[in-house]
């Protein structure tokens, strides 16, 4: 069995931003050199998600209005402020996004459908922050 | 290592249907020959989900009223459909219940707790789409 | 390959709780042997969740609270609750928060960034439930 992993990192200028990394995973991929496997696609930090879907700028606005709505960025709205951070909204968004995708490795390629694209999600973003990928398989 | 990968194929009647494909994974699994590893079962379109819950019709009836509370099917609703789509709401339920399970193989079987079962949840249906079942292990 | 299963077994005092597994999940892992590979860790029962974030009480409760929220504790609120049921609003908090994280070992350990910890939560405890922590790799 081989394995690899390799640490994304990323830096966004926005507090919340959402970045197509298919390109980062596909090589990090093909570095690993397996052919038959799974991948691990993981946010390291607990305000940022790893999620699978389509790559248009309406649909990421959408999703973005909906993680708002459902956990809207407040000062006063988390009992988590309480310790000095001002964060807990992204936290909730996180849950409701996810951690990390596994895709299936076949060919040595991402076994994808027509549209699925990785993508990261950073919800407190301004600051260095990284995401795994890990390999194995044959 | 071993591994083994099917698509299997779905076309709903209705635009959001939920189907349990236990059964499908079960027959996939055995095929692979594997008795210790992984499986991971995802959608391949990025408005279906795969989860793991019940096989109960209240149950499922509330996981839809749910999700059309959340994230209501509404032509005008989403900027994603100035592209002409209008499907913002199924990639939204989409995010809500998940992409993908991983689950784990022993003496090569599913290793469910009494009421698991793996359902596909099409939310955007009426054409033939895909789920992913890729088994890894020996 | 080698693989590894456990099974974790928990009994909460309330309905809803938040337990750490942190520990357990990294005793399973050293007694799997594996160095480099990944371990998936999994609620058995469809009430409740595994999901890694931070270990603050305030954000804890922050999460209890978007959680009833969103699908409150209500008798009457589900179809589901006419087999006798009343478990339906932890089916949904269930669906939110997950059912399963898959964890990258590289040099026999969690691979994880600084504040992840992984959470068993219960949606419909007081009674004995299990995760099972399945552990593939090297």
């Amino acid at each position: 069995m081989k394995s690899y992993r390799e640490y994304l990192w990323f830096e966004t200028k926005k507090r919340r931003e959402y970045l197509n990394i298919t390109g980062d995973v596909e090589r990090a991929v093909k570095k690993s050199g397996v052919k038959e496997g799974l991948v691990l696609v993981n946010a390291m930090h607990i305000t940022a998600s790893v999620y699978i879907n389509d790559d248009e700028p309406g649909l990421i606005q959408d999703f973005d209005r909906f993680l708002e709505k459902m956990a809207p960025c407040d000062p006063r709205g988390y009992l988590h402020h309480q310790t000095g951070e001002d964060n807990g909204d992204a936290h909730l968004k996180r849950q409701l996004f996810g951690r990390e995708v596994v895709v299936a490795l076949t060919e040595g390629k991402l076994d994808f459908g027509p549209w699925e694209q990785i993508f990261y999600a950073e919800f407190d973003g301004r600051r260095k922050k990284r995401v795994l990928v890990k390999v194995i398989g044959e």
